[in-house]
This record gives structure tokens, C-alpha cells and sequence, in this order.
């Protein structure tokens, strides 16, 4: 097998390179002067190729990387290609929520498909669904909660694990499931006489407790860091934040930390200064997955 | 029918609304804070839908954003959906000139091919054969070498149309038929004593006349003032130069202007100071006959 990475995604590519103990090898990459991006593949794939391409940040300039290098990579072999996409764009915009949208990952799906690409895995999709909705390309979603986990487990006392909203209190259940901790979701308040907006857990009561807010984006931190005021408000002892795909807008950092936060961990998918822990032993092992099932 | 535009596209959009005597809709737009965009199509078409979308500057944001402009609309209605692309991006990548590289517009063209588009208008694109050798999406390319013709018309003393290599020749012999002109290409020198580049005509003499050269492209500017400098040098007496896609990445315009080019004129299917011929009756005479084809 060959190994392929994308200018920004090196680091889990040579991790999976390591883990499958293949070769990795770089693409070749430049941009014109007015802006067009180059890729080519400078050998050809032993036996299977692998693909790794993280689609932030400028995504619609990684995006055509990705489909410029499938379809490089597919002219030069009739071997399967698997695209490892650690971060994908566009996974929120995945229904039509208003009439006249697009659905954006689907746009990115289709493209792939008709380009012959013939495996996928992506981590921690915002809605794993869309994998098999919007594309028949042989996929795995790779889950990281395990490893989320591990990496806080040392920290947690009497401890309690929070969703922002209720839309993800089945990771927050996932989390806590690992760390053997109870779970909740935290619910929008906005106080009737100061006007303030608090985020309350739902059912627990967080005094006293170490608390973990878990989320599979932190983009601007905005959500984050009002659960961590509201709880730390409430009397928690300490509070963390944990996601998979650190965006991280501008300022973002700084909000979490002027919250309150003790600690921000996410994984690498998106390399930041809080991505901490590694996403490749569980990306290779769902890669390994994929392979049994094309070969 | 109803005309759509992208963003940076309504001033054509605006005029092949015109043209065909139909409304035109701007299509909602705004980009997120980690750098994915979103569009919106805020009515339905009426009939056929027409989506104008030019592919500079940015090119692969403007190419994201018209692939999820076409899988809105195609979701909307089951009329056919043409995209006129006043100037598509990635048209020079247009074959493998190394192994290991992508067919770029091959990617985009297989894309919008799966994502169910109806029809293509593009003007002057770099090889016309992509359209039928990389789909099966209807298509028009429309020429604009009359509308060059007839800008220059009035300026052409004993005039030579001249095409920067050879490549181009072609070009330089429509656009000389249109002005009843003499036509040649340039061939590229290095002076044996100075080291000094030229750019020679390769049959006829250019002295004491008019010149016009033309391509589809001006990028950097360095090809056309390498040719205005030296036909200036044999003689010449005054050097136009034209193109369709005014591209001009920075400096390119200081850099014709000091090459002791008279005037640069271009078609409007990119923005620039220099985009002075309109495409539009040009775009709307290939529309309507794509029309007929498809309805």
C-alpha cells in the first residue's frame, strides 16, 4: 500500500503510514499566481492507495485538492483508493434546514463517487447518516470517545459529563459510559430579570463536581464557554472542555480560557494548540476495517 | 425561465436576464467564521433555471459555491438547469502534461455532470474539446472574436493581428478574418550576445504598423509584454493587446502599460480596469441555441 497526504494533513498521515507500516509519500503541490492549486502524485500506488486530506482550514481550497488528487490518483492505478478525511467540511450543512439550500456534504459525496473513489473514513462526522445517504462509497465513521476518555480520565472526580445541547447527549452518554460518570444535557435559560443567557444542566446538579463538556466542533467557543460560566456559576469544582475537530476560530482560545475552563483537549484532525490527543490508532483501526471489507 | 447569479457574477447575470427577457434572482450568500460558505436559492425557478457563476477570483471557492448553487436548484425544481460560466477556472489543466497530475477541469465538468446539471454555456474556454471528451452535459462555447474585432476595429491602420505563440495562432487568424487583417505568431529568441528574450514574428514584418495581439489569457502580463516590447522594437507603431479573460494577477497592468502597450482591452468575463467588451449578446445568442437543444 502507498500512503498520500495533503500539504496540511503530514502528521496523521505518517501515523497511518506508521500504523499500517506503509510508506508515505508526499504530494507534489504548489499554487499559481491567480490562485489555481496544483497536486501531483510523484510515484504510483503500490497496491492499494491511501489518501489522507484534512479539509481545514481554507476548505474549499482543500476540498479541490482532494478531488484533484483522486482523480490524479485513480489514472494511475486500478488498485482501490481510500480517503482518510480526518476533518470534513461541510458536515454540518447536511439537510436542507431551509427551502433553497444546498446539502453541502452531499456535494462533497457525490463529487468523490463520481470520481471513482472507493473507500472513505472520517472521524467523528457531525451526522454519520450522510454516509450512507448521499453516497453508496464504502465508509467508516471513526468514533473517538474512548479516546477522549482516556485522555481525561486522571483529571475526573466525582465527575459528571455535559452535552451543550440535548442534540449531543448521546456523546456525552458515550464519554461518560468510558469514565463510568454520570451524564446531562445542559438546556438554554435566559434570566427574566437581568436578561442573562445560562446554560443549565437538565437534571444533574454540578456542585462540587469536576465537569467535562464534550462536543464534536468548537468553532468561535461561544457555546462552550457559556456552559462553563453557568456551571462554574453553580459551584462545579472544576470544568473541561473536550472535542474531536478543533476549527477554532479567531479569539476562540481566549474566550474558553477567560471562561473559566481549566483545560481544552481535542484530537489532531484539526491541528490547533489544544490537539492533544492522537485520532490515528482509531482511525487505522477502522481503516483495517475497510480494507477487509473492499479486498 | 429565471436568471440566478452568483455574487461576483451579477453584472452578466444582469445582462442575460436582459437578454432572454427574464427576472433575475440573487442567491443568498454569506460566509462562516471557519471559512465555509453558504448559498441559498430563495425562490423557485419558473421553467428553465439559468445560473451565472464566474470562476475568478478565488477559483475554488467560486467552484464550491456553484456546486452547491446547482445541487440547491436541481433539488427545487425538474426544469433543466443551465450554468453559464463567463470564465471557467482550471481550463488549462486540461491534460495529464506529467504523469501523476489531475485532469482539473475533468474534475469540475465530472462534478457538475453528477450533480445533475442540464447544460453549459462557457466563453472561450482554453480547449474546447474538454466539453465533449470529459462529459456528456450539452454544452456552448461561445467566441468572442468579433466582439474583439469590432472594439479594435476603429483603431487598425495597416493592421497585423499577432498570437503570442503558436498555439494561439488560430485565434489571431479569426480575429484577423473579422478585420480583414494580416495574422502571424510570435516566436520566443534568446539574443546569443545579450542573453536578451524576444518575441519575433515568425513570417511577417510589423513595421510601421498596427498591431494587435491576442490570447485567451492574460495572467501576469509577461508573455504580452515581451511581444509589445519587441514588435515595438522592429517598428511597429502602435501595439494593442486583447484577451477574453482579464485575469491580471497583481501588477500584470503596470507591467503592460510600461511594456509601452497603447491599450488592453478584454471582455468582461472577469472583472478588471481593462474589461471593456461586454460577452453578454455574444452568451446570449450560444444560450438560446442550447435552449432550442435542450427543450
Amino acid at each position: 500500500m502507498t500512503v498520500y497526504a495533503l500539504e496540511n494533513s503530514n502528521g496523521i498521515a505518517a501515523g497511518i503510514a506508521r500504523g499500517i507500516g506503509d510508506k508515505l509519500v508526499q504530494l507534489e503541490y504548489k499554487i499559481f499566481p491567480d490562485g489555481e492549486s496544483y497536486v501531483r502524485v510523484p510515484q504510483k500506488p503500490e497496491g492499494v492507495a491511501i489518501l489522507v486530506a484534512s479539509l481545514y482550514p481554507n476548505p474549499d481550497k482543500r476540498i479541490f485538492e482532494l478531488l484533484m488528487s483522486v482523480e490524479a490518483i485513480k489514472a494511475l492505478s486500478s488498485e482501490p483508493l481510500i480517503a482518510v478525511v480526518p476533518y470534513m467540511a461541510y458536515a454540518r450543512q447536511d439537510k436542507r434546514f431551509l427551502e433553497g439550500e444546498p446539502i453541502s456534504i452531499r456535494v462533497i459525496l457525490k463529487s468523490l463517487e463520481t470520481l471513482g473513489l472507493d473507500g472513505l473514513v472520517v472521524v467523528d462526522i457531525h451526522k454519520p447518516s450522510v454516509l450512507s445517504e448521499y453516497t453508496s462509497i464504502p465508509s467508516r465513521n471513526v468514533f473517538i470517545d474512548r479516546l477522549i476518555a482516556e485522555y481525561f480520565h486522571p483529571k475526573m472526580r466525582n465527575s459528571v459529563v455535559l452535552a451543550p445541547d440535548v442534540g449531543a447527549l448521546e456523546r456525552a452518554k458515550r464519554v461518560a459510559a468510558h469514565l463510568d460518570a454520570e451524564y446531562d444535557y445542559l438546556v438554554k435559560e435566559r434570566d427574566r430579570v437581568t436578561g442573562e443567557v445560562k446554560a443549565m444542566p437538565k437534571n444533574l446538579t454540578v456542585e462540587e463536581r469536576t465537569v467535562l463538556i464534550v462536543d464534536d466542533i468548537i468553532s468561535t467557543g461561544g457555546t462552550m464557554a457559556l456552559a462553563a460560566r453557568t456551571v462554574l456559576s453553580q459551584g462545579a469544582e472544576k470544568v473541561y472542555a473536550a472535542c474531536t475537530h478543533a476549527v477554532m476560530v479567531r479569539g476562540a482560545l481566549d474566550l474558553l480560557i477567560s471562561s473559566g475552563i481549566s483545560e481544552v483537549a481535542a484530537t489532531d484532525t484539526v491541528p490547533s494548540p489544544v490537539s492533544k490527543i492522537s485520532v490515528v490508532p482509531a482511525a487505522v483501526e477502522e481503516l483495517r476495517s475497510l480494507l477487509e471489507e473492499l479486498l
